[in-house]
C-alpha cells in the first residue's frame, strides 16, 4: 500500500537524513533509563578506545600543521587522553540531568469534558554544523540522545579524522546498548556540497544549529530552508549608570571584559553616564590598562584617556558593532540611560547587556527597555551560560527570538504535542 | 555618536519594517491596560467607520467579479456591516484575554545568590502574509497588539482596497489611544517584489506567519530568510483500531470528515484495522455515502465498496498525500496499529491524527508513536483549534516543531528574556 521513496537514487546526505529520521522515530518513545544506559556506554567506550581517537586526531593535527594553521586553532583541535576523559565525564553529567521528554507542559479538562495535555516530545532530527572543536561532536550527540533526538553532525573538514573516530565510538556504544546506531551520524562527504544538502533537507531535518563564527552562522541562516537556531554572536555591553558603586562597576567591567575575552558573553562595549564619567572613567581606564585592554573610545572617552595609563584609540563606527573577542573594548559616554539604551538597540547582537546602578528605577527601566537574551543588573555579562544558569549542559546560546532564547539546555531540544482524549466527542 | 542607517535610500518595505521595529520597541514595555484601551478603540472605530470599509470592499468585489473569481472566494472577500460587527466583537474578546507579556516562565536563586528570572517578552515585529480574507487583517493586528508586537500585514492583492481601509481605521484608533500608529502597517506595494522584500528583512522582522494555501506557505518557507512559522496544511487521519465501538467510530469519522470539510482539521484519510474492517467498513461506507463523501479506497476498501451505496473509486499514491478540503476521503485497510502508524508517518502533514479504540494499550501506543501537533483518542480531529482548546483566539495552527506547535494563542506570539540580578556578582 505504501511505497518507500526511491532510496537508492538519493545522495549520501539525504540517505543519512532518512536514516536519522527513522532512528528519531525509534528514539522518541524510549524511557529515560534506556537513553541513560546508552550514554553511560558512550562514556565508557570513550575511555576504553582513547588511543584510537588520539591516533586519528594526530592525523588532523599533522595536516593542520602542514597547512600552517595557528597554534590557537590547533589547540582547540587537539584531543589528549586527559581531554577525552573530561569529555567522557561531561557525558556522565548529562546522564544525571532530568529527561525533558514526557513533561506535561500544560493540561486541563475542557468544558466539554475532553482532557487536553500538552506534552514535551523530541524535535526529531537535529543537525549541528560546527568548527574545529571535536569535543562538540560528543557533547552535541549526548544532549541530542538524552532528549530523544537523532543528530547529524557536520564538523569542520580539518577535524574530519577525529570526528570520524569519535562517531565510530559513539555509534558502536549506541548500537551496543540496543538503540539505533543511526541516532548518531557524521554527515557523509567532506565538502561544501554536503553542507548545502544538509541545509536544504527540510522535512527530514527538523532544526539546524550552527556553532561557530559569525560568517558560518550567516551562511547557514541565508542558505538553509531547514529552520535554524542562531547562536553565539555576542556584542555585549556594560552600562555604568549615573548612580553606581564605583568599585562594583570596576569589578563588573573588568570581569565582563577580561576574565575570558574569547567567549561570546564577554563585554565588547562600555557605556558610561555623563554624570558619573568624571569619577568613573579615570578609574576604569587605569583598571583596563592594568588588565591589558586597549580602549576604542569616542571623543569624550579620548579626553579622559590623556591623563591615564590606558591605551585609548579613536573609535570608528565599526567599533560599535565589533565582537572583538580580544583584549579590546569600545567605550562611549552617554547623556542618559535612554541614550545608552538607544546605542545598545542600534548595535547589539542581542546577547547580554549589563547595567551597574544603585537606582531601583534605573534598574527597572533598563531591564524593561533592553531587549536581549539576558539583561544583567549589578552582575557580570559572563553569567549568561547554561552551566551558570543551572541547566547542567548547554547546546549553545540562542540569540534569536524564535523557539529558544539565551542558553539552551535539554528542554530547548524538544517540541510539544497535544493529546486530546475524549469518550467519542464530536464537534457540534 | 550613533548614526541612523541611511533611511531615505531604503525601499518603502524596508522603511516600513524600520518603523515597525521602532514601534515594537515602544510597545514592548507597555502595561496591559494601555494595549487594551487601544483594542477597545479599534473595536469602536470599526463600528463607527463601517461604511468606509464596506465601500472600499465593494471595489475589491467589483474587480474580483470582473476577473471571473469564483463565488466561494468572493464570499470570503466580502465584508458586510454584520461581518464587521462580528470582527469588532472578536477584538473585544481579545481585550478579555490575559496579557502574556511579563509572565515569569521560570525563576530561581542560583547557588551564588544571583536571582534568575525568565520573563515573556513580545517577539517584536511579526509579518503576516495571507490570502483574500480581510478579517485576518483585524484579527492578526489585534492579537499582535495585545502581545506587544508590531505587525506588518501583507494581504492578497485582490483585497487591497479593503485591507487599506481597515488598516486606516486601525492606525487611527491606535494612534488616537496614544500608541504608535506604526504598530499596524500594511506592507506598501501591491506586487510580488514587496513580498520578497518582506521575506528577506531578517534583523527587522522577527517572524513571518504565512496563512493560506499550501503553495503560499511553500514559497514563504523556501524564499524567506526571516524565521517562518508554517501553518495550516492538514492531511489528517482517522484510524479505527481492531477493538472499537462501531457507533463511536462512525460518529467520529463523519464529524471529522464532513462537519466542515474545507478546514485544515478535517479528516482526509481513513485507516481501518483488518480485524474490524468486515464489521466497520460496510457501516462506514454507507454513512460516508449518506454524508455525500466520495471514497478513494485501496484494493480492500474497493472490495467492500461493491456491496455499498458509497461511491468508491480506486486510490492512487497521490490520494494518500492529498488535502482534499472537499467531500472526499482516502481509505485503506491496514494489518495492524503499527502499519497505520507507518502510513501516517509517511504521508501526514503532521497536523492531527485520531484513533478510535476501546483498548488502553492501543491508545497509549498510538499517542506515543504518532508525531503530529495533536493526537486525538476517541475524539474528532475537528477539535484542534485555539478556540476549542480554550486559548480564546488563534493566529494560526503551526505544523512545525520549532517555537510553536499546534494552535497558536497569545503566548506563542512571545519570546522570553532572562533577567539576572546580583549585588556586584562577578564570575570566578
Amino acid at each position: 500500500m505504501t511505497t518507500l521513496s526511491p532510496y537508492d537514487s538519493m545522495s549520501p546526505v539525504t540517505q543519512a537524513a532518512y536514516r536519522a529520521k527513522g532512528a528519531a522515530a525509534d528514539l522518541a518513545p524510549l524511557p529515560r533509563a534506556e537513553k541513560d544506559d546508552a550514554l553511560l556506554a558512550i562514556a565508557d567506550a570513550l575511555e576504553v578506545r582513547t588511543s584510537d581517537v588520539v591516533e586519528a586526531n594526530a592525523k588532523d593535527i599533522e595536516r593542520a600543521r602542514a597547512a600552517g594553521t595557528s597554534e590557537t586553532v590547533i589547540d582547540r583541535l587537539t584531543l589528549t587522553p586527559e581531554r577525552i576523559r573530561a569529555i567522557a565525564s561531561d557525558v556522565r553529567d548529562v546522564v544525571a540531568l532530568p529527561d525533558p521528554v514526557g513533561e506535561v507542559v500544560r493540561g486541563s479538562t475542557l468544558p466539554n469534558g475532553i482532557d487536553l495535555r500538552q506534552v514535551r516530545v523530541p524535535l526529531g532530527v537535529v543537525g549541528i554544523i560546527y568548527e574545529a572543536r571535536p569535543n562538540v561532536t560528543v557533547d552535541a550527540a549526548a544532549l541530542c540522545l538524552k532528549s530523544g533526538n537523532a543528530v547529524l553532525l557536520r564538523g569542520s573538514s580539518s577535524a574530519y579524522e577525529s570526528n570520524s573516530a569519535l562517531v565510530r565510538v559513539l555509534r558502536d556504544a549506541v548500537g551496543g546498548s540496543g538503540l539505533p546506531a543511526d541516532a548518531v551520524q557524521l554527515v557523509p562527504g567532506d565538502n561544501r556540497e554536503s553542507v548545502r544538502e544538509l541545509m536544504r533537507a527540510r522535512g527530514l531535518v527538523d532544526v539546524l544549529i550552527p556553532r561557530g563564527g559569525a560568517s558560518l552562522i550567516r551562511t547557514v541562516v541565508q542558505e538553509s530552508t531547514v529552520p535554524v537556531i542562531e547562536t553565539g554572536t555576542g556584542n555585549c555591553h556594560v552600562y555604568v549608570d549615573a548612580h553606581a558603586d564605583l568599585d562594583m562597576a570596576i569589578d563588573i567591567l573588568i570581569n565582563s571584559k577580561a576574565q575570558r575575552p574569547s567567549v561570546c558573553n564577554a563585554a565588547e562595549t562600555l557605556l558610561v553616564h555623563q554624570d558619573i564619567a568624571p569619577r568613573f572613567l579615570p578609574l576604569a581606564l587605569d583598571a583596563l590598562a592594568e588588565a591589558g585592554v586597549t580602549v576604542h573610545g569616542d571623543e569624550r572617552v579620548l579626553a579622559y584617556g590623556k591623563d591615564s595609563k590606558a591605551t585609548v584609540v579613536e573609535a570608528t563606527t565599526e567599533d560599535w558593532e565589533t565582537e572583538y573577542l580580544s583584549y579590546d573594548i569600545a567605550a562611549a559616554v552617554v547623556d542618559s540611560l535612554e541614550r545608552a539604551v538607544d546605542h545598545i538597540r542600534l548595535w547589539t547582537s542581542g546577547h547580554t547587556e549589563a547595567i551597574v546602578t544603585t537606582s531601583q528605577q534605573a534598574a527597572r527601566r533598563f531591564t524593561q527597555l533592553v531587549d536581549s537574551t539576558t539583561v544583567a543588573v549589578n552582575a557580570s555579562t559572563r553569567f549568561t551560560d547554561g552551566g551558570q544558569f543551572g541547566f547542567g549542559a548547554e547546546i549553545g546560546i540562542s540569540t534569536q527570538k524564535l523557539h529558544a532564547r539565551g542558553p539552551m539546555g535539554l528542554p530547548e531540544l524538544t517540541s510539544t504535542k497535544y493529546i486530546v482524549t475524549g469518550d467519542g466527542h464530536i464537534r457540534r
